[in-house]
């Protein structure tokens, strides 16, 4: 006989597909599902379902939303963009309680080994936002894609007269230069600021 | 705002009642969950659903089981019960390919620190069952609850003359005694075996 019965076997199926889980782990969420209260099953069931149906991009920022246009883009300042690559990066900005403008969410960087251009993310949307803002902050990651994808942008915005700027890099807050990584040091040396 | 939109907060907090997973952790699977196609999303929840409602106990062992009677019981030779802790602890035993006999799944183990006394646990049913066994093999955790357990079960079953053992503990294969906890070396010693 199988190891595991049918549903107990489709259940850790299940679960393997979410990332960095395997077999084992699989198996303890599996059980956990088992004692829980048919009602807790049930909700557990309905909240994934909802999470799916529910939450679509708002037209304008590409941020998850669910509305039309999400509750960023609604309230607030739109005179400064921040471009990030991802919504999850929207929710580590927001945390800060620092940024009162929008965003906008790219869905990917240019990655050409990935066969991504710049007509695979969401560039054009940007350019069409643009109009009259007056600045757009990149917060695209500092590895090469996130670089490469940062140059592109400013290099199509400057001419239409907006103020493009990137979050700083260098050495991290509470870090220790002996320790810090070489390229991040290079970086803090290149970017020095008269104090 | 709330850093999280109402669906994908839920989702994230039901994601956190499974052990050993957190908040990020949980934000992962949510991101995840919505980046599925609704058709997966759709057979996940389902997955939930059914492995909660078809499952349950077996009447006879008390192993999971998606019939009355579970397919061990149905099949195998009765003449040996093997007595373990918990569901989980069957499969582990199954994958060994090696053993023939059936279960008894006492769901728990005499714990008085935590209120669990030996009417909590299934106990009444296995001396039930055991008329007629030829060998009880009891395989509880080698911990203090398991240990208790397993003295408390001989103690019941060898007045009514049925062969009662328990599984070998010792020093792992493929471990080195520099590194075997002393707990384990001294009851290696009190085993030792002539050969």
């Amino acid at each position: 006989m199988d190891t595991f019965i049918g549903p107990i076997g489709r259940l850790i199926n299940q679960f393997t597909k979410l990332p960095g889980v395997g077999k084992k782990t699989a198996q303890r969420y599996a059980y956990k599902i088992i004692n829980m209260s048919p009602e807790e099953a049930k909700q557990f069931a309905e909240c994934i379902l909802d999470c799916k149906n529910k939450v679509r991009y708002c037209s304008v920022c590409g941020n998850f939303s669910e509305e039309e246009t999400c509750e960023i883009c609604k309230k607030r300042d739109h005179n400064t963009i921040c471009v990030v690559k991802e919504p999850k990066d929207v929710i580590a900005l927001e945390k800060l309680r620092e940024y009162k403008g929008v965003y906008h969410v790219l869905h990917g960087v240019i990655s050409p080994m990935d066969g991504i251009g710049p007509n695979d993310i969401r560039i054009k949307e940007l350019l069409a936002r643009v109009g009259g803002v007056g600045e757009v902050i990149i917060a695209t990651n500092p590895d090469v894609e996130g670089d490469a994808t940062a140059m592109y942008i400013a290099k199509l915005l400057k001419p239409l007269g907006v103020k493009v700027s990137r979050l700083a890099h260098g050495i991290p807050i509470g870090g220790e230069i002996e320790y810090t990584d070489e390229v991040t040091l290079s970086r803090a040396f290149i970017e020095r600021k008269e104090i």
